[in-house]
């Protein structure tokens, strides 16, 4: 009764994607709205799965030899404009400072949409000979973009996120870190997120202001949208060029150095509840999950109960994040309420279980109960939370295959885009009136051009002209 | 010879402590300087110390039941001017952001100087009855205020810091979580960092703008210079007032919550540099050493010397924070170079320790040289390095004995004052024109009303009119 009570208060996805996505998060209590228009309170319960993140992705960050440097939150109008495409796409959106206290500045500066300049601004002054190189940095911060339209962890005025930059000494290098980096997201996204993504690169039009190529993972959300869920950026010398940074290299001569910038944000929690999510609210990979494990007591008013609940409690801590609801709520509330945050593993505990010294689990992910014994939980728990990450993975996928066409021609393409969410593959030209074009005729923007080619055809599915790329196309966050 | 080359880099802290300071900061790489007036970059060595500090602190936090959440950078205007004497105090060192993109805003926003409003703005959403008290929250971020003179870590226009905020249903309740934090920071600084702290509450004219009562630890610095590194705030039930914060509480009334709220920030790495350094560079407590041992091999070039230096360091990495050296730099340029760093031990290791399966270990709080036998490392090794941090803050505690005064009149204040750097115990009577008479006739802010009390005398240092309560008084970062 009690779970059906709760469960009425979100809008179900089939009814309204968007409304059952804005009541999640507000009723799994992840976020909260703010007086500050576009920004989110992040709650303690939706903090702790960005903590989550960052303490594994920064493991892989050190592991693969990156160091935390902290910049400046602030860029002077003068740094931004260094470099005419990165200007040309940030200024826009950027929110200015004009005054400290009552007095006005001499030079306006931006709140940090991005940091490249920065950082160029800091490599100049450290970077003198091919010793100093390479530079693998990288920040955890939160950055600004005057967006029109917001959306929690979607797209909002502040959002957190991880920048890395690097600087190498050749663009061989350079490149092979964009793509390492890439790959390191991608095994984020799959192996902790159990979310799989396609990697590949961006045409020019959808490019990073100021890069020669832009890398990405693209991921299918359950309406069968896109959301690109991480970017890794290829710049040439370019920005070192606009910047004046130089380096003596081997053979005693100056040279100019190339760079790199990745970064991850709180959009992966958009993706996260928008790839597993289901009517009933939130449901988390166990890897960022703040709460592995909940124990509700059943019938805890009989002897003992609470006693047993407790010690199982205790020995689960040692070996998952675990929690115990000791309250006075009913279990029926109790069970809606660790389903609507997405807990991926429930132990139930009643009299009779103690008893036969078992208990009962219920898998988050596809309701599944069975009934283990106490004895066993140290081995059990650990496998259940793997099978509940696969099993996440696994349905991902198959939906992913299950919502991916492919249009040969505009007919095929408009129709398929009016009528089938998912990815939709196509040949392109590579020219930019076709992809135009295609935004304009179908609502379809480009995705990426995907590592892994599958030949549709041979023709570009706009103009009809010889076509050897095939891309992914689809409706985007 | 390349170690006193490269020592005489920096200056003496006899000869300039202020240059002494900054040549540190900038020689071990813990900043670099931006192009960002009054900001810093803080460099991958300086923000490991960050780290270090952070994870212990906030490992302390979750233990007294404290959750992490992220509120908005922004502050609307209407916003910070809700609490009248908040509004007074920060105003006029804020930050304004007036455009975004290239639309001016309707209402400007600064950026936040501390979060006490937002944070009230977000009580009144989600506290409605006495269930739902306490909330005890946290938040790591930067924050702005618009300084005039700034210095690396003590002042600068953006710096990081936690935050914490809570609320509670009594007055009692939110007073010991005032003082339960306190204790948490003073127990941090003299565990963790090796500084001794002084505990006590700040008069009136040193309140933080809004507080009913200001807690402070304050620490003396080489020079006898005082550094106030944590406060912890009582708010009374002023801030939830002016939000209009309220609750039903047991007796199903409506009821004004109570808050608190408490920092420390980034100082705590100028404490650290202005406590333990010295005339070879940085002095860093091993708690929050970015490395704790470091292993130069000497003789490198001798077979099996490389082989084993680095056999010892695979050990080493087990059981605490190593690095290697094995660059083409001398020794010397070495030995110069982590002693520049705070390294807390040095371990050498050349052809004649092998032979006798051992290695030396000097010291850098006191220089001294052990040797030790390889087989003793891993019982070695955490026992210096638990001396270190001892040597280290029974110094510091003896500076700090030797540089204290006790003043009993105005003659005695200002030739203290003058003649003797270090902390003044003198009487006061409570009158706020005897502090500002001490500050413009002697030079002196009062530090704190300390928590242990001794009596110095009957009398005001200044009127000589009766007193009960002594103050440390000195001259402040």
């Amino acid at each position: 009764m009690a779970k059906e009570k709760l469960v009425k208060e979100i809008t179900s996805m089939d009814e309204d994607f968007a409304k059952w996505y804005t009541d999640v998060v507000v009723k799994a209590e992840l976020i909260d709205y703010s007086s500050v228009k576009g920004c989110m309170i992040i709650r303690p319960y939706g903090w702790a799965i960005w903590e989550n993140i960052q303490k594994i992705m920064d493991g892989m960050f050190k592991e693969t030899g990156h160091e935390n440097v902290s910049m400046p939150m602030f860029i002077p109008e003068s740094l931004l404009q260094k470099e005419k495409d990165h200007v040309e796409g940030f200024a826009p959106e950027v929110a200015w400072v004009t005054h400290g206290g009552n007095d006005k500045l001499e030079e306006r500066m931006c709140v940090r949409p991005t940091s490249e300049t920065l950082f160029c601004d800091h490599y100049k002054n450290i970077i003198h000979s091919w010793r100093d190189l390479p530079k693998l940095y990288n920040q955890w911060c939160s950055v600004v973009r005057w967006e029109k339209t917001t959306r929690p962890f979607l797209r909002s005025r502040e959002f957190h996120w991880q920048e890395g930059h690097t600087i190498h000494a050749s663009a061989e290098e350079a490149q092979a870190e964009t793509i390492r980096m890439l790959n390191v997201y991608a095994e984020f996204a799959e192996k902790y997120l159990a979310i799989p993504v396609i990697k590949g690169v961006k045409t020019e039009k959808e490019r990073f202001a100021g890069a020669v190529n832009t890398y990405t993972i693209e991921a299918m959300m359950h309406d069968g949208k896109a959301l690109q869920s991480g970017t890794s950026h290829f710049f040439g010398d370019g920005f070192a060029k606009a910047f004046g940074i130089q380096f003596t290299d081997k053979e005693n001569k100056l040279s100019t150095p190339f760079q790199t910038s990745w970064g991850v944000s709180t959009r992966l929690i958009g993706a996260i509840i928008m790839t597993h999510g289901d009517d009933n609210g939130l449901v988390l990979p166990p890897a960022i999950a703040p709460i592995q494990v909940v124990v509700v007591p059943i019938a805890s008013h009989k002897a003992g109960v609470t006693e047993k609940a407790t010690e199982v409690y205790e020995g689960l801590k040692k070996i998952c994040r675990a929690k115990i609801d000791l309250s006075e709520q009913s279990p029926g509330w109790k069970f809606a309420e660790y389903e609507m945050k997405g807990v991926p593993l429930r132990l139930e505990l009643g009299p009779r279980d103690i008893e036969n010294n078992c208990c009962v689990i219920a898998r988050r992910d596809n309701g599944e109960k069975i009934t283990v014994s106490l004895d066993e939980l140290e081995t059990k728990i650990p496998e259940l939370l793997a099978a509940v990450n696969e099993g996440l993975y696994e349905k991902a996928l198959n939906r992913r295959n299950t919502m991916m066409y492919d249009a040969h021609n505009m007919d095929e393409m408009c129709d398929i885009a009016e009528n089938k969410p998912g990815f939709i593959r196509a040949m392109w030209c590579g020219e930019r009136e076709c992809e135009d074009a295609l935004k304009e005729k179908a609502g379809v923007t480009s995705r990426c051009i995907p590592f892994e080619q599958v030949n549709i055809s041979d023709t570009c599915v706009c103009c009809g002209k010889k076509a050897d790329k095939m891309l992914y196309w689809g409706k985007a966050y």
